[in-house]
Formats: C-alpha cells, sequence, structure tokens
C-alpha cells in the first residue's frame, strides 16, 4: 500500500517525501490538468487579430497573456528573463503616462519608499475596524488613527463617530446612501444631476426611488428646483447626497442652503445627508469662504477619496458617519457575531499605513499649503487661458479649470484630460507645477492655430456649459 | 495691489515665489487651520484610558494617533526617527504574526520583489477592464490577461465573458447576485445556511427576498430541503448561491444536484446560479472527484478570491460572468458614456499585476502542484488529531480540517484560528508546513492536557457540528 502511494507520488512530481497518512488517496488528484485553450483569437502567424472598441463588446486588443511555464524555465532562467523585461518596458510607460497627466483628481506626487518592506506582507482588516478579529495580520491601530483624524476635521467626537477606510469613492457613496436608507427606509434619495455616477447606480442597486434635482452653471444644487422636488414628496422622508466639489465642474453644493431648504419644506427630523466630498472633502476645510462640512451640522455621513488630494498607490477612501446610524444598520444580523458594517469583508490593510504615513508627514498645515498651492496654480492657468482666448470657468472653491474641448483624441489621451460634451477640465492637484501647466497651454495653442488656422472649423461655443460671461466663442467674446 | 500680495504669501509661508494672476485673492484661504481636539480620550499623565471592547461601541485601545508635526521637525528628522520607529516595530509584530497563522484561507508566501519597482504610481483601473479610459496610468493589459487565464479554467469563450478584478471576495458575490437579480428582478435568492455573509448581506443591500436552505452534516446544501424550499415560490425565478468550498468547513454543494433540483422543480430557463468560489474555486479544477465549475453548465457567474489560494499583500478576487448579461446590467445606464458594469468605480491597479506575475510563474501546474501539497497535509493534520484523540473531520474536496473550539482565547489568537461556536478551524495553505502543523498540534496536545487534568472540564461534543462518526467525546469516542 505505502509502495504504491510513493509510486504515485513520484508520478505526480511531488518535491517532498514526507510521510503521508494511509487514508490519503492520491488518485483523487488529477494528474496534469491545463484546460484547452477555448478560443484561440490568434491568427497562424501569432499577430493578434485587431478588434474594434465596441461598447458592450469584450476587447483584447493590448491584453499581456498569461501563459504556461515551459518545463524547463526554471533552469534557463528564461521566464524571469522575460516577465523582467514585460515590467521593465510596463514602468517606462508608468513614468511617461504619469508625466502628461492633468485630468484625473489624483496626486501622482507622493514617496512610500519607507513602507515598501511591508509589501511582503498579507494585510488584511476583515470587517470591522473597531473590532479586532484572530486574524494578526492587519493594521487596524493605523487605520483608526488616521479615523480620529478625519473625525476630527469633520467635528465629530471619538465615541460618536464610526467609520472605515474604503476601497474607493464609490464604495463611501454606496455605504453613506445604504445607511441614509437603513435610517429611513422609505426615504426618497435627492441627487443633483451632476453628482457622480454611483450615486445613481447606489439608488438601482438598492431599489430606491430617486429625483434628480436642476444644477446652476456652476454645477451647483439648484436649490429652486430642490424645494419643488421635495414638494412632490412630502410623506416620505429625504435621503440626500450633496456634492463637495462635483466630478465634472468641481461645484461645492451650497449644504446650509440645502438644511435650510429641507427645514422650510417640512423635513425637519425626517431627512439624512450624505456629504461625497470625493475630492474637496479634504481641501474645504482649508478654505475660508467654503461651506463648513461639519458633523456639528444635521448631516448622516462625509466620504472623501484617498488616493486623490492625499496621494495614494491604490485608491482608496475615507468614510465617517455617527455611531448611532450603524447601530440601526447593523441590527438584524444574527448570522454575526460581530457588527457587519463595512460594504466589504476582507480589506485592503496598505491604505491604511499609506494614509497614515502622509498625514502624519503632512499634517493639517501641510495639507493647507497643498491647498493653496493648488488654487494659486488653477487660477494660474484659467488667466493663461482666456488671455489666449479659450473659454474658461474656475468655481470658486475649486481648482478644477474646465474649458472647451479638444479637437484631437490624440491631444487629450496624451494630457489624459476628462471630457464630457464639449468641454474638457484639468484638475490641478500638488504636482501639476507651473511649468507643467506652461507646457500644457503651450501645444494647446499651438495646437488650436492648427486645427482652426482655415477658418472652416470653429472653437465650439461652450457658453451652456460655462456660462456666457466665461465663452470667449466668436459670438460671446 | 501686488506688493499686498507679496505680504500676504509670505505669511501664509509658502514656498515658491511664482507670479500670480491679478485676480487671486490670497485671503480666500485660511492662515492656520488645525482643528481643536474635539475629546481628548488621555488622561492628565498622557496615558491612554483603557475601554472595554463593547458590541456598538467605538474603541481606540490600540491606535496610533496621528500627530501635527512641530515647526522645527524638518530640520531635526525627529519625525522620520520616529514614524520609522513605529514601523519597525510593527514590521516585527507582522512578522511574528505570518508565522503563526492557520485559520484563515490566506497563502502567506509570496515574493513580490519585482514589482516594488511599481509601487511609486497611482495605479488605477477605473471602470471597465475592457474600455480604456483617458486615465494611462493602469494596468488593463494585464487584467484583462488575468480574466482570461480565469475563462479558460472554467470553459467560457474569450468573446463570450465578461469579469474584472475584485477588491475581495465579497465583491464578487455581490457582483454576482446582482446581475442575478437585473436577469431576473422578481426572483427568490436561495443559498444554504452556510453560505458567507456576505450574501445574506447582498438580500438586504438589494432588497430581495431570500430563502435560507439547510445544509448536511458536511456543510453541502440539502438539497432534498432546496427542493422543498423551491415548491414554496414556484412562481418567481430563482437565483442560487452555490458554495465552492464554504467558509467554516470547506464544504462544496454539489453543482450538478442542486441544477437538477432546479431543473426537475419546473425552473429550467428561469434560475440563475452564482457560484461562490471563493476559496476552492481555484482548487477544485485539480481535483478529480470535484463537481466541475464550468460554465458549459447552466451557471451565470463564478467568484474567486485573488489573497487566498494564489496569495496577494492585499485582498482581490477575479469575478467573471458571461457578456450577454452584462449588458442586461448595463442598459439603462444613460448617464454613462462608457458602460457602468462594475461594483467599483476605481479599481486597484496593482492587484492585476500581483495576480498576473504569479500565474505566470506558475501556470496551471504549479498550481495543481500546490494543491496536491495542501490536501495531503489536510489529511496529515486530521490523522495527528484523530490520533491524539481530537475529533476532527475533513471533507473529501477540502483543505479545511475542522475540529473542537480550544478552551484558551490566548491559544486560539496565537494561532489565529477562525472559531464559530463549539469549532475551530485550519485551513491549510500552500505556507502551511508538515513541521508548523506538527508544532500546533504538539501544543493543542500539551494545552488539552492542563485544560482538562482534573476532569472538572471535558472536551466539548462536536457531534451536532462535525457527525457522531468524527467526534471522540466521552460519549461518542
Amino acid at each position: 500500500m505505502a509502495g504504491s502511494i510513493d509510486v504515485m507520488l513520484r508520478e505526480l512530481n511531488l518535491e517532498s517525501v514526507e510521510s503521508l497518512p494511509d487514508d490519503f488517496d492520491p488518485t483523487a488528484v488529477i494528474k496534469d490538468h491545463v484546460p484547452p485553450v477555448i478560443n484561440g483569437d490568434k491568427l497562424g502567424n501569432g499577430k493578434e487579430q485587431v478588434r474594434e472598441i465596441v461598447l458592450g463588446r469584450n476587447v483584447h486588443t493590448s491584453c499581456l497573456e498569461v501563459t504556461e511555464p515551459d518545463d524547463d524555465d526554471e533552469v534557463t532562467g528564461e521566464r524571469e528573463a522575460q516577465m523582467a523585461s514585460v515590467l521593465a518596458r510596463y514602468r517606462k510607460s508608468l513614468l511617461e503616462r504619469t508625466k502628461h497627466h492633468l485630468g484625473y483628481p489624483y496626486n501622482l506626487d507622493f514617496d512610500y519608499g519607507a513602507l515598501s518592506q511591508l509589501q511582503h506582507f498579507s494585510i488584511n482588516n476583515l470587517g470591522d475596524p473597531f473590532i479586532e478579529s484572530n486574524y494578526g495580520v492587519h493594521s487596524r491601530q493605523f487605520e483608526v488613527g488616521v479615523l480620529d483624524w478625519f473625525a476630527r476635521l469633520w467635528e465629530l467626537e471619538k465615541n460618536e463617530y464610526w467609520g472605515y477606510i474604503t476601497n474607493c469613492g464609490t464604495e463611501g457613496n454606496l455605504h453613506g446612501i445604504l445607511v441614509g436608507r437603513e435610517v429611513f427606509p422609505e426615504g426618497i434619495l435627492y441627487a443633483s444631476s451632476e453628482s457622480h455616477y454611483s450615486v445613481f447606480k447606489a439608488a438601482r442597486m438598492y431599489r430606491m426611488d430617486c429625483e434628480k434635482v436642476n444644477t446652476l452653471i456652476s454645477g451647483e444644487i439648484d436649490c429652486e428646483d430642490f424645494r419643488a422636488k421635495l414638494s412632490l414628496h412630502k410623506d416620505k422622508p429625504a435621503i440626500i447626497n450633496v456634492n463637495i466639489g462635483t466630478t465634472v465642474k468641481g461645484a461645492v453644493d451650497d449644504l446650509d442652503l440645502v438644511i435650510k431648504t429641507l427645514e422650510e419644506s417640512g423635513f425637519t427630523g425626517r431627512f439624512y445627508i450624505h456629504c461625497d466630498g470625493a475630492l474637496f472633502g479634504l481641501m474645504m476645510p482649508f478654505v475660508k469662504l467654503a461651506p463648513k462640512v461639519s458633523f456639528k451640522k444635521p448631516i448622516g455621513s462625509v466620504s472623501v477619496s484617498g488616493h486623490k488630494f492625499v496621494g495614494c498607490p491604490m485608491p482608496c477612501g475615507v468614510q465617517i458617519t455617527r455611531l448611532e446610524h450603524i447601530n440601526a444598520l447593523s441590527r438584524n444580523v444574527e448570522y454575526l457575531a460581530s457588527r457587519d458594517a463595512t460594504i466589504m469583508g476582507s480589506r485592503n490593510g496598505h491604505a491604511p499605513l499609506f494614509l497614515w504615513y502622509t498625514l502624519n508627514r503632512k499634517g493639517y498645515r501641510g495639507f493647507q499649503k497643498e491647498v493653496q498651492k493648488c488654487l494659486r496654480n488653477a487660477h494660474y492657468l484659467r488667466g493663461r487661458l482666456t488671455s489666449a482666448g479659450i473659454g474658461a470657468m474656475l468655481n470658486e472653491l475649486s481648482s478644477t479649470v474646465v474649458f472647451e474641448r479638444p479637437q484631437d483624441e490624440e491631444f487629450t489621451r496624451k494630457w489624459q484630460l476628462a471630457c464630457q460634451g464639449n468641454i474638457a477640465h484639468v484638475v490641478v492637484m500638488p504636482n501639476i507645477t507651473i511649468d507643467k501647466l506652461d507646457d500644457f497651454v503651450n501645444e494647446l495653442i499651438e495646437k488650436r492655430a492648427v486645427w482652426y488656422k482655415d477658418g472652416k472649423r470653429k472653437p465650439p461655443c461652450v457658453a451652456s456649459d460655462i456660462g456666457q460671461a466665461n465663452c470667449l466663442c466668436e459670438l460671446h467674446k
């Protein structure tokens, strides 16, 4: 019996020769399982078939195939060498792409060298940040430190808040709106039409009725329309998404006016406000004229992204809410010994370390300086654009400069501008210097001279997007 | 005017002296904003107040506070030194905790040194893996390579599947069940009572009716009870969560019997199956007797975790579904130019790199060897436990060994065992060696001799958890 197992094992090419329990049947494992290639997708000459990018179709034009190692790969070292070369090329392209990046609100300027020693560990803060699990390889002590910092920023006491570090801004919005729905199961969701798409995704996922509210030209919520929409559903509580910096125009909803509108419409005690502060949630506290985001006001939750203004290798975010709401969310969870109040189960334990490291190094004062720099550079950019006859808008509390969409997709892709309809934007983050902005504007001016040289094509009118006062098209200049 | 701005700027302590646009008002930024400490939480002597861990209360016993840098920190280097010392201590504790870890299905054995060069980049695969956004710092080419590998494993053609790399097993389940609900909006969710808690969380989030189905003693779904539950809702379609390895007992639901039960109950064409393969989704294909997870059968989606059997510094997972279902999910999304089919928006671009790297190095054959090793070592552990008179269960297709819960919380925490009621488990992963298992069993035997020495306390009976045949308590041995 033992002999036959040994033979099987040799066939199975197992490295180890530890003794085996008698009841183990090695025929239970398949001898050589490499699944057949289902769909070649390659021409005979080894070149990939080029497929068009079609909405709703599966596209594989540039993917890096995972291939099965050859038997002698470990000996020859060929595979290692080939992978190293793929990674080196990839690193080079990342360097280049990082250099020419203006359109997304990501601070690409960080140095986490001191943390690279931790990449060897599988760090997982599964479940609640405040309740330890038996899994010991976690970073809760850092996570709670970061949460305390944000709770202090938004003025909520340590024993009155609950929160966690999320995977991205969307998870913050999904969580905030879910908390709102659990507090008011019959509530209607109100959000301005310029809210992030994750807000409308939440409504659909959670099967909530949703009212889209109009916006002003700045991108802020139109509280007159909000009042009208509220009056349609006076019998149901209200759950409101308030934007602290919209995605496209960087507009900040007037939180105080939203609250006033709710109270005047008779919703006192029957509303829940989630503040989506993806980008500006961390900038606003340092801007004098900004409506203050504070739990001293009747708000329910605030979320902010960690990979945006702070900067982080991977997306992450912070969600802070009132502890009393979490107790509501966690009732009825009989199947768990602990409370289950996060959207995700296993949670990235590295993100808290990155945030903790940056917050500790920069402090509130460091962020304040960076906010000043960003606002100043954004003003500089707006000034350079308008001097060159390019219509542009910059909201007072924002570092997002909105202007006409460039006519050339290649230019847009090179500078990684985010576009919507006739407009594009640059979000001035701490890593965007005056030099970089000058390079960008100079190239844009040069290109425009080509695009519009014969007078056949004309710069688009953007009055309906950013207002007549900001438009410099033929009609409005 | 320019003069006064300069004075303001000097006061604001800005480092740069770049020229400023005339319309920039530096009084718009707050001069020194450090929020007040809201709640001291410390006694006068600087020691933290010790708080009890109470369910539903905010606990801050061991957190590492983020403190505001002093003005001279950059000069003295004190802060850097202090942070380095915190991180060094943390690293030491991670090393120790990683060494004594048995209870969670995480493969802690990986070496991603070759990828540390990429930690400097903010890599974000926002949105759909198959549709490029303008943000250039992404890793979609690696992500799609990984997805192809899994689609091949589960036998779905390249142009018929859709999928993405998720943040964890929960996100896979949330996605799979959401797809099921969008395909059958009136569908009832069926899941065995030993399903992962995220399945029931999904039902609550999505406002779906949910039927809990009984399990056999092995932890598998009881298809007789499933048939009975189905007969209660013959008029509504069925959405079923099938476990490919339950969390506690590692039980594998009989997919073929589930399908047969559905068809015999008249649900042909009116059901959607999501396979939760968090751990075993990647092991099963290499085990001969296992029910095969394959899209050649009428299943809708499969998810698997990436930080479990593969091993990864942070949680991640893979979700694969049929492209036709995604088209259903994405209809009605008028607010996006692209399709919005992922749960999250911004997505970690590092996770695909880790997975791509490991899959390429190990290949299907490498995983097969590791599966063999895990199954063999799990048999070894079960054998050692039962020889020592400790009742234990090991499901045929599993590397999860279930046994009596140790009487001592300290021992449980040291070895990081996951416990539920009277039982605990060890999940034998590739990094768990025979030596480590021997250390564990020897210590357990020693401890038990102490716990049970005077005969007052007795080892618990676990017959109701793992069956009489596996129990070795006084009554059943």
